[in-house]
């Protein structure tokens, strides 16, 4: 199917009501079929209900999220964690964590995703930043 | 299921040939009801083409990957941009383009992937990086 491409940017932007969000943060939780083995839907409940219960949660207000939130939360098909799930990345940090648990959520939210913080322990690799060219 | 956690950190690595991988990028392609619609399959197999000839694919050789890939190309669940699909989201750049076809694969590679110049006519939105707690 071939979409008829919307230009104007603020048509955009009045359809698309995440671009006038104030985000800071992306949280995805892996649902390849090895994370969900160990429970990742688990730990991606647990993550909507944290974010939501502190108002930090993008999205529609029937789904427990705010326009106004600041994280958004999807799913992501496998990133080769495979063996140590459930996967759980943070950007633009690009932080990735292995062996979450649903417990180990409240934590994440508090130190990470609200303190700043990287929770070492469950840490297991780190996309550096990028600079971008200064010749665009 | 409760899982045996690894505890010891290069055991970890050994079962996750991701974490020593030289990743530099990772390239998520909306896999949400519209943007499936409106061709992000194809957008995502185009990716996929495009990073597994230039030999930037992290993923298993059988894939068109490598394990020296420095890209990560996945899907990811709806993000909020339903109405201006495909939604292309590069991290940890925090950059979600808006609106992608196939035939904008090539330049968003040469362009960004590999010259780190943001395409700014399909840029709809950008997460700015994060600056790291230092009382970590």
């Amino acid at each position: 199917m071939k979409k008829e491409n919307l230009t104007d940017h603020d048509r955009v932007c009045a359809v698309a009501p995440v671009t006038v969000a104030p985000l800071k943060r992306h949280v995805f939780v892996c649902n390849g079929k090895s994370c969900t083995e160990v429970g990742s839907p688990a730990v991606k409940e647990a993550f909507r209900k944290e974010l939501s219960e502190r108002g930090l949660l993008f999205g529609k207000p029937a789904k427990g999220g705010s326009f106004k939130g600041s994280i958004v939360l999807t799913d992501c098909s496998s990133v080769g964690f495979c063996a140590v799930g459930a996967a759980v990345l943070v950007y633009p940090d690009g932080v990735w964590y292995a062996q979450v648990e649903a417990e180990d959520v409240p934590e994440s939210v508090e130190s990470h995703l609200i303190g700043d913080r990287t929770v070492e322990r469950l840490a297991l690799l780190k996309i550096p930043a990028i600079v971008e060219n200064p010749e665009k």
